[in-house]
C-alpha cells in the first residue's frame, strides 16, 4: 500500500477520534454509562456473531501451528462473552472521574483557583493477544471521557473487528459518538507508525503486550507512551520477621500467579534467619513446583538447588522460578533491589516499626508494601476500580492506572477583573 | 567527535546523574535547603568569576553580530546574579513535595493503602539563552529531590558552564552530592540526541526555547518529553460582560507583556455588544501600539484596522498584534477556539453564572478563567510557588509546572500478612 494513503487512513482514523472525544468530554456520567450498558447487552444479544467471526482467527491460528497456550487466549465463548459484558457493567457502576475538582484554593488577589479533571482526549492502545481487552480497554476510556483507537494483535483480528462493530453499533441511540471507539482495520504495522506521528490528535498511547512490542512503540512514537517494560518483584524478609507470616506470603507472591508482573522474581533473606527460614521455605515452594536459583549461600543451606548466575538477579520469570539470595541487612537488600529490579513492586517481611519505615521510604518502587503479597500491585486490589495497565514510567502514573490516571486536570478560575500588576 | 566518544559521554552523565539522584531523593527538605542557600551565597561571592565568563560569551555574540535584544538576554551584572541568588533562597522557602502522603484509604481485607510522592529521578533541561534558567531549574529539581542535566545555549556557554561550576562548589559540606546538577560541556547537538536516547537513565526531558527545538527534542526523544509548542490565548467577552471590565482586562492580556505565552492573542466578541464594545477598545489597544487584525464584521465598525488572513486566526504574535472576531454567540466563540487555539489559556468576561459554568465546563484549555486576565496563568500567579515550564501536552502536567509537577506519586501498602486469594 502507498505510504499517503497509509497516513491518509492513519489522519482519518485520528480526526475521526478527535472530533469524537469533543463530543465526549462534556457528557454525563449518566450519559456515558447508558453506551456502556447497552455494549454490555448488545455483546451478549450477537454472541453467536462474535463466536462465529473468533473461528476465523481460531482456524487460522491453526493452520498457523500456534501452541494451545495461545489458541486458548485467543478463544471466545459463550462464558467469555458474559464475562467482557459484565466488565462493561463493572466500569459502569465505577465512579466518574471527570469534572472532579481535587482542590480549590484563593490567592491574595482574590481569585479563586482549582484543578478541574478533564479526559486526556485521545488514547491509542495497542495490545496482542486476548480479544477482552478491546472491551475491556474501549469501556476504560469511554467512561473517563476519552475516544479510543484499538490496534489489537493479528492473531485476534477478527474478533477484535467484530467486537468493535459491535461496540459502536450499541452506541446509536445514546449521546455517545461512535467514533468514541474506532479499531483499526489494517492490519500493517506501517499504520501503527504512522498512528504513531499524529501528536496533534493521538494524546496518550498505552501499548499492552511484551517487551519487544512496547520497545518498538517508545522508539517510533512522537506521542507520549505510558509503558511497562517488566516486573522484577523482590521480597525481603527481615532478621525479626515473623516467620510463619513470611512463608505464606512468599508461597503467594510466586504461585499464587506465577504468569503475571507483580509475582516475585526474588526472593532476599537477612543472613540471621537464613539457615532456620530458607530449607523449610525452599522446600515448600519446590513441593509445589518451584525450580530456585541460588546464591552461594542458599546452596550451601539446602541440597538441590541451581547456582544462580548474575542474570538471574535482573531476570522476570514469568515462571515457577524463583532467585534467592541471603543478605547481610536492610541496606545490602535496599542496594540489590536498586542494582537489580525494575521499580515495580516490593515487599518487606518485618516487625519492627523503624524497619518498615524505612524501607517504605528509601524504595521508590511503583508498590512498596509492608507485610504482603506483591499480588497486591493490581488496579482492583488497592482499590482504583480497575486498570488500563501498569505503568513502570514515572510520567503521569506509576503503579496501577485506573479512571483517574486516564484523566488530567486543567486549571479553573474565578475572578472579578482582575488583571496583573 | 567519534560517535562511540559521544555515547560513552552522554552515558557517564546519566549514570552519575542517576546515583546523584539516588542519593538525593531520600534528604530532608532541611537538607535540600542548606544546599540551595550555599548556592546562593556562593553565586553572589563568585560574581566576578561569573562577569568575567559572561564577558566572553558577549564578546562571541557581537562578534556574531547577534541583536541587542539576545545581548541583553545573555548578559549577567551584578543585579541579575543577585536576583538569580534571591531566586534560590525563594526556592529554599517552598515546601517540599518529596514524602508528603497526598491520600490514604483502606481495603476491606485491611490492608491501608497510601500515593506517596517521590522525585522523579533525573530530569534533562534543554533550554536556550538567558543564563539565569541554569540557576532556576538547578533549584526547582534539587528542591524536589531530582538530579539534573542541563544543557543550555551555546550563546550563553561561558556564562552557564560558570554558574555551574559554582553550584556544584556550593554543594561541598552538604548532603548533596555534586552530580545532582550538571552542566553538559560539550557544545555539540550529536551529544544532545545522545542523552536523548537514555531511557534508563534519564526520566523525563523538559524543553524550553523555540517551536523548533522542541520539536527536534519530540522527534528523537525516547524519554518522556514535557512539552509547551504555543499559547494562542483567547479573551471571549459575552453580550452581558460589564464593557469597563472587558476593556481593562484585555488591555491588561495583550499589552501589559505581549512578549511572553499566557498574552491574549485572539478577542472575540458577542455580536450584541460589538458595535458599542469594539470601536473604544479598539481604540485604546492602538493608543498603545497595537495592531488590529480584524474579521469582516470588526473592520466594518472601525477604520484603520488590516482584515484578518485565515492564519491569522492560529497565530501566535508574541508582539503588539491582535486578531479580533465578532461572532455570534457562546457556541461559536468554543468551536473558534476549538479550531484555532492551542489548549493554552481562555477567559470569558461575563456577567451570567450559566455562561460562566457553560465556559469553564466546555472549554479543556490547560487554564480557563472567568473575568480574570489570562496573564494569570503562571506559577507564581496560581499559587504554585515557582514554575519550570508551562505544559501545554496532558500527560503528567497540564499548565504551570511547580515542584509537585516535578514528583510522582508511588503506592505505598501496609498490611499484617495478607495474601491474595
Amino acid at each position: 500500500m502507498q505510504n499517503s494513503a497509509l497516513k491518509e487512513e492513519a489522519l482519518r482514523l485520528g480526526q475521526s477520534a478527535k472530533s469524537a472525544a469533543r463530543e465526549l468530554a462534556p457528557l454525563s456520567a449518566g450519559e456515558k454509562n447508558d453506551a456502556l450498558l447497552a455494549m454490555a447487552d448488545e455483546l451478549e444479544r450477537r454472541s453467536a456473531l462474535l463466536i462465529s467471526e473468533n473461528q476465523r482467527d481460531l482456524d487460522a491460528a491453526k493452520n498457523a501451528g500456534v501452541s494451545d497456550a495461545v489458541l486458548d487466549r485467543i478463544a471466545l465463548n459463550a462464558g467469555r462473552i458474559a464475562s467482557m459484558a459484565g466488565g462493561l457493567r463493572d466500569v459502569a457502576a465505577l465512579p466518574d472521574p471527570v469534572h472532579e475538582i481535587t482542590k480549590m484554593w484563593r490567592r491574595p488577589n482574590g481569585l479563586q483557583v482549582g484543578r478541574m479533571r478533564i479526559p486526556l482526549g485521545v488514547i491509542g492502545i495497542i495490545y496482542e493477544a486476548r480479544p477482552n481487552v478491546t472491551a475491556d480497554a474501549a469501556a476504560l476510556c469511554l467512561k473517563s471521557g476519552n475516544a479510543a483507537i484499538l490496534r489489537g494483535g493479528s492473531e485476534a483480528h477478527y474478533s477484535n473487528q467484530a467486537i468493535g462493530s459491535v461496540l459502536r453499533e450499541a452506541c446509536a441511540g445514546t449521546r455517545v459518538p461512535q467514533d468514541a471507539v474506532q479499531i483499526v482495520a489494517r492490519n500493517d504495522h506501517a499504520l501503527v507508525n504512522e498512528l504513531l506521528q499524529l501528536e496533534d490528535y493521538i494524546d496518550l498511547i498505552i501499548p499492552r503486550g511484551g517487551e519487544d512490542l512496547i520497545r518498538a512503540v517508545v522508539a517510533n512514537s512522537k506521542i507520549p507512551v505510558i509503558k511497562h517494560y517488566k516486573g522484577v518483584c523482590h521480597v525481603y524478609v527481615e532478621a525479626d520477621a515473623s516467620l510463619e507470616m513470611a512463608e505464606r506470603i512468599c508461597l503467594n507472591a510466586k504461585v499464587q500467579r506465577p504468569s503475571v508482573c507483580n509475582a516475585m522474581e526474588t526472593l532476599l533473606v537477612h543472613e540471621a534467619i537464613a539457615a532456620k527460614f530458607l530449607p523449610p521455605m525452599i522446600a515448600q515452594l519446590q513441593a509445589a513446583g518451584v525450580e530456585i536459583r541460588g546464591c552461594e549461600r542458599t546452596c550451601a543451606l539446602t541440597p538441590n538447588i541451581v547456582p544462580a548466575r548474575e542474570a538471574d538477579w535482573s531476570e522476570e520469570y514469568l515462571d515457577l522460578i524463583l532467585a534467592v539470595r541471603v543478605v547481610r541487612d536492610l541496606d545490602e537488600a535496599i542496594s540489590h533491589i536498586e542494582r537489580y529490579g525494575s521499580e515495580h513492586t516490593e515487599s518487606i517481611i518485618t516487625a519492627s516499626y523503624q524497619k518498615a519505615r524505612e524501607f517504605v521510604e528509601r524504595v521508590n518502587s511503583s508498590a512498596v508494601l509492608v507485610n504482603a503479597s506483591t499480588r497486591f500491585n493490581d488496579g482492583g486490589e488497592l482499590g482504583l476500580g480497575a486498570e488500563i495497565g501498569i505503568s513502570t514510567s514515572k510520567i503521569h502514573a506509576f503503579g496501577p492506572m485506573g479512571l483517574e490516571e486516564l484523566t488530567t486536570t486543567k486549571f479553573i478560575v474565578f475572578g472579578d477583573g482582575q488583571i496583573r500588576e
